[in-house]
């Protein structure tokens, strides 16, 4: 393995200081006080249709400066998901527009349908309940495959099945006809092969991040700037272009620090309505701040998913043919559309592709009149690995296979390139996932562990469990990978980094720092970073999402690193033209080939900058376009208590092994492994957000009613990393920041099984999934 | 001359709708509400030293947060003059560094020797009052040729004679040999000559700029951030680390729109004790605010200057030889030091140097118990100028000559070189002195309006006077002129401008917009410039002075600008590589040999960022260091009453013509003479900050007692230029910023001259010494 002298550091966070002592400034703290305040109106139906809007009581409110309503709105479509554009209008890679800033056509609970400016918070509640509306209301289908059977008045129009997208993968003709099919189906059913067929559902699990989503508005410089908690500023400042019908331009984003997204802040929800209102008052400054209750219905969740699995296996443990049918509902709208799904499927393919085997898979995306849907953390991954793992422990389970062994048998292996890939750049070149799993089993005492809990009886009962995880980095070859950094050296012999990529609370700002230190060959603390993205000055890079940032922007951010130290011995040779042999820059200074001292890196700053006869302020630009991506892989294991008459599971222990190529700040990658795996707990027992399928509304929009966990649910959080040296990462690095969510839930699933010999599908398994489960079994 | 599509055009100024409006945002619209606020204790006495300082009662007063005296602050002397650093330290360039952040040395009437911090203006304000100080009191003295002789106890230390600094320039040995003489002195007196000889005197003018000094600092992200109303950030970012003692790197200093400078924010005179302040209460946010009054006598205005100046004249209106002798009173502290003088004798020297005289500039800058001085529009220039015609129109007068002809006979004249200079940079390459003057005569009606004139009686009388005027373009060769700017292009195929040089009123925003639109090949509406400088992103510019920023940061941009439009050429024909021809970029397009059009700039840009195959966000740094500058000249020509009993000049009409070289925005040229000749009327009539020289005391530090021009006293301004292409500015520009506070002044002198034969060689000519003068001369 490469050897580094900043990557690898487990450095103090460079914002540590500010956030723990609340000096770090969000937007909220950023916005002037007083500003105007909009709010927005929601439909109390869940599908239909605007006839009119009476708006006079509301205005005469005093305090209130405009009320508008969406007969008002600009007539401009525009798509909201964070994705980078396309050059090539053709290439039907960008994102669907539907997305109006108000919308008279009703498509979920609760859509938006005016929105109110006023001096202050009570005048514009006031105001909103006293606009009225008139509805012409259509029947509401929350259910997907019911959906897609058609509804009288299809949800977006031009759908009238209300499917989005329909992909259908399967190995080539070729190879199977040398497996002697003419079908998977054929290799599924083979009856030399045992059978299994299961289905699976995943709900919707909300990013409950603890900065509701804000922003303000306000023109300046001809501009209109927008300050949002955002994950992606360059991308919301096209959005907003797209949904004005203005050049982007002229629309200028700044991103503060942010309190977490999770995905939710990877969709530009309602920056455009907060611009286009701001901009009806005149340019004044409009803050518009989403309640918790809103940012639980009203952004984009988790798609919930629903799978058919079948799998035939040998008697050799190996898989011999796997298919998997999805659909997901993305509710009213699209956002992140059909790529959630194809994660899912992918990655339920991927995970335990030997290459051997046959494969066909499935998908649908449908339109419901359910709540928004997008991305979140992992984006569509844990779905599909919490479908495979169903498969793997049911099979494991009924075969009487030890769940290591038999996982270990199929899993992912060096070398594996996605046969389905059209530009194969999707392949698993470095392999740390077996010995994860060695770990795992190690800290979990597997096998002692599992001969102790064999034969359980009584309402208590213990299981351990295991799941397997993969997850792509990054979005390359499916989409543009693009990033620049700059890297501006001061007078001091300290570096300005900026960088497009952002910092959303997962220590993105502190590794850039150490990926350009070493490059330029100084210490991190010579580093600082401009945290804050402002779109008219920052480098242009599509944001924080698909683990993507150390990965893409890294290489831009070392590109930017390694011009740097280019210039600054090219500028040390122009200096001392008589130097003996290659310069170096090492220990903040110059050296000579004879190892002499040449001078002080301040000191040549001093030089560069302040030179009488020739100066020149060093500033590298690195940039990156990225085709390849690496896979990382991981497990998690846990040890567990069911309390069968309560449906209840206590955790006693669990861990989360993970390659994620090599760390840059190892301290970091364990504190994101342990905020996944808690996030993954919720996911796998608790978190749901709950729909009422005749009106489309969401049941449980608080942080009371939403249960993510607490302190009280999570225990002692075992998370250790194997290291390898991945070619493809700008110092051996792959995806770290959603890999930890995958595998806990379906670790969780399988001790379940394991202790209690019922098999659960749908996720999250709450105590009343869990008591009805074991009612059912019996074991109650 | 070049042909230009962008420069040249009257473009409405960028920040216009957000100037009228009231929509920009100014250092204290940008402070947070509520923050702390400092508050500082001058010193009662002008000379002294602090002996001990009693803050308990002060600490008592609720709401102070902390009370801070001369005896807490670090030993860090520093200097404060907006100059450039040098790499060098031996080279003597650098600023003399003689200030504390509080100092127990008083040297002026309200130095600074302790400071409040409070949560209010009120507690800060009560608590001042509370603070006890005991001084150990020494004599003041405020006249400079007394300070010469030596104080008891010497201003600065290990200054004995308290003078800073002393020059002498005389016309080579050789060359007085060839004209006949062993010193400019026999030139003088050489019997064949007339001989002249007078004494002048330039009082100390005040900027009085809209906005007082103001500036906020808080700490985040590791760093000191100072928010400041200052025309040199980047300056202000090596100041603050120098006087902290901390890396310069660790300071960030962000510069929002400013409300006019005119020099004095070419100095830093408060960032760094607010600085400090914010460190010593826990970083959090401090504003320091100056009161009216203390911008009149706690920032520097213009140096008090004294000239004695002899001359021999032949028959032939030729100049033989001049001499001048200058005194500047620094008072208390160095700030610009010797430069400013250095520019008075100069100015003198070359506006009428016709290199066949002989000529001998000595000057001295002194040390005395005045308020401080430093820079101010045109830096030494006007108060040179001054004295040169003062000197011309006596000759004019006294030999019966026409002013106008006499002048021109002398004046400089194309192909001049500075045989004083060592690097001989300085010259004067395009001529349109001539013409500014014919067309200064031809407004003002010279030879109708000179017979009118010329034979008057009684207490009412009419003149016109001329005023000639030179100005050097920057610091170079003097000091270093050094400059960067970046350019980048956005997804519309507009473009960021990012310049270090700053916007201080005076249009460079838009100038700068127009530079870099006329180097790309766009229209200037294309361009967005970031107005703001913030030291961690914005490339490195030493900032507003000097009249230097169109042509040395103009160049910088000329160079982004030239390099951005090679970096999309070149991307065109990677898109392109079979197109035929060389590739052109105009009408917003790309356009192949042939003149047929490939595609749009906004597509290529599109593909710049988004082709999926590789993406290239272009984004350029121009660089420039400049070791050359640029003679500006011009005249102004008036016609004025003088009630000679009353000692009031009413001025009838007066005309400003300027050779700026090339325009880049002729009516903000014409805005900039404009409010030049309203403050060089306020510098010839009435503009004055009045010392007590005993005390050392300020006694007219309020916009009631300091008399700036009022509407009254400003009659319409005819402003016109005479278009030249300077070969040294990047579109042919040279200085416009300074250059016409310069003639005014003497031009009103020379009409009241020529309308009573009353000769003034004092400034400003008030009532009070008109009236003594015409007393003094037998005309009352």
């Amino acid at each position: 393995m490469e050897s580094y002298k900043e990557v690898g550091r487990s450095v103090k966070r460079v914002d540590a200081y500010d956030k723990v002592t609340g000096r770090a400034m969000f937007t909220d703290d950023l916005c002037p006080k007083p500003c105007l305040v909009a709010k927005i109106l929601h439909s109390t139906i869940g599908n239909g249709r605007v006839v009119s809007i009476d708006t006079d009581e509301a205005k005469k409110v005093p305090g209130v400066v405009g009320v508008f309503t969406c007969f008002d709105v600009p007539d401009f479509a525009y798509p909201v998901a964070g994705h980078p554009w396309y050059a090539d209008s053709a290439a039907a890679k960008r994102d669907i527009a539907d997305r109006r800033l108000l919308d008279d056509r009703v498509r979920i609970y609760g859509d938006n349908i005016a929105a109110v400016v006023a001096e202050d918070n009570v005048a514009a509640e006031r105001a909103l309940r006293l606009i009225h509306v008139e509805y012409e209301e259509y029947p509401v289908v929350y259910d997907a495959r019911e959906s897609m059977k058609g509804t009288e008045v299809p949800v977006q129009e031009g759908k009238p099945d209300n499917v989005v997208a329909h992909t259908l993968a399967v190995t080539p003709k070729e190879k199977l006809g040398e497996m002697g099919y003419e079908s998977v189906e054929d290799a599924l059913l083979d009856p030399k092969y045992h059978h299994f067929a299961i289905k699976t559902f995943t709900g919707e699990q909300s990013q409950a991040h603890i900065e509701v989503c804000v922003s303000y508005c306000y023109e300046e410089g001809g501009k209109i700037v927008c300050v949002s908690s955002t994950q992606i500023p360059h991308i919301c400042r096209r959005i907003i272009g797209q949904a004005l019908g203005i050049p982007w331009g002229s629309v200028r984003v700044i991103k503060p620090y942010i309190g977490g997204g999770f995905g939710t802040k990877q969709d530009i929800h309602f920056e455009p309505l907060n611009a286009w209102l701001c901009h009806q008052v005149g340019g004044r400054c409009v803050k518009l701040e989403l309640s918790r209750e809103e940012c639980f219905w009203d952004t984009s969740g988790r798609q919930p998913k629903n799978f058919e699995v079948e799998a035939s296996v040998g008697d050799d443990m190996r898989l011999h043919a796997r298919s998997i049918k999805g659909w997901s509902n993305t509710g009213g709208y699209i956002h992140h559309g059909h790529a959630l799904v194809l994660n899912s499927v992918n990655s339920f393919r991927w995970l335990y592709h030997t290459c051997e085997d046959a494969v066909r898979c499935e998908a649908w995306t449908i339109h419901t009149n359910g709540p928004h849907t997008g991305a979140m953390r992992a984006y569509g991954v844990p779905e599909g690995v919490w479908t495979a793992e169903c498969l793997m422990g049911d099979i494991a389970h009924d075969m009487g296979w030890d769940g290591v062994e038999f996982r270990l048998k199929n899993a992912i292996a060096p070398g594996y390139v996605d046969e389905f890939s059209p530009s194969n750049t999707i392949s698993y070149r470095t392999d740390g996932l077996r010995a994860c799993v060695e770990r795992g089993k190690e800290i979990i005492d597997w096998d002692n562990k599992r001969r102790e809990y064999a034969n359980q009886a009584g309402p208590i009962r213990h299981g351990v469990g295991v799941a397997f995880m993969v997850y792509k980095t990054a979005v390359a070859p499916f989409a543009l990978e693009t990033s620049n950094a700059q890297i501006t050296l001061n007078q001091d012999g300290t570096f300005q980094l900026q960088m497009g990529a952002t910092e959303i609370g997962q220590g993105a700002d502190t590794v850039f720092c150490q990926m350009a230190a070493e490059a330029i060959g100084v210490d991190t603390e010579d580093i600082h970073i401009v945290s804050f993205q402002d779109t008219d000055v920052a480098p242009y890079d599509p944001g924080a999402y698909a683990s993507r940032q150390t990965f893409v922007s890294g290489t831009a951010c070392k590109d930017a690193g390694t011009k740097m130290r280019k210039r600054i011995l090219e500028l040390a040779e122009r200096l001392y033209p008589d130097a003996q042999g290659e310069l170096d820059l090492r220990n903040h200074a110059i050296y000579d080939g004879g190892d002499n001292r040449l001078c002080g890196l301040a000191d040549l700053a001093l030089e560069a900058y302040y030179n009488i006869h020739k100066t020149d302020q060093l500033s590298t630009r690195g940039q990156a376009t990225v085709h390849q991506n690496a896979i990382a892989t991981g497990c998690t294991f846990c040890d567990l208590t069911v309390d069968i008459p309560l449906g209840q599971v206590t955790i006693d222990k669990i861990v989360s092994i993970q390659d994620d190529g090599r760390l840059i700040n190892p301290k970091l990658v364990e504190q994101q492994i342990h905020g996944g795996m808690a996030q993954g707990i919720g996911f796998g027992l608790s978190e749901e957000l709950l729909v009422d399928p005749k009106s489309g509304r969401v049941r449980n929009a608080t942080l009371l009613d939403y249960k993510i966990p607490t302190m009280m649910d999570v225990p002692d959080l075992i998370a250790e990393n194997v290291e390898t040296q991945d070619p493809m990462g700008p110092y051996g690095n792959k995806a770290v920041g959603e890999t930890p969510i995958i595998s806990p839930a379906p670790a969780i699933r399988d001790a379940i099984l394991n202790a209690t010999g019922v098999k659960f599908y749908e996720m999250p398994m709450t105590p009343q999934r869990l008591f009805e489960g074991f009612k059912r079994e019996g074991l109650i």
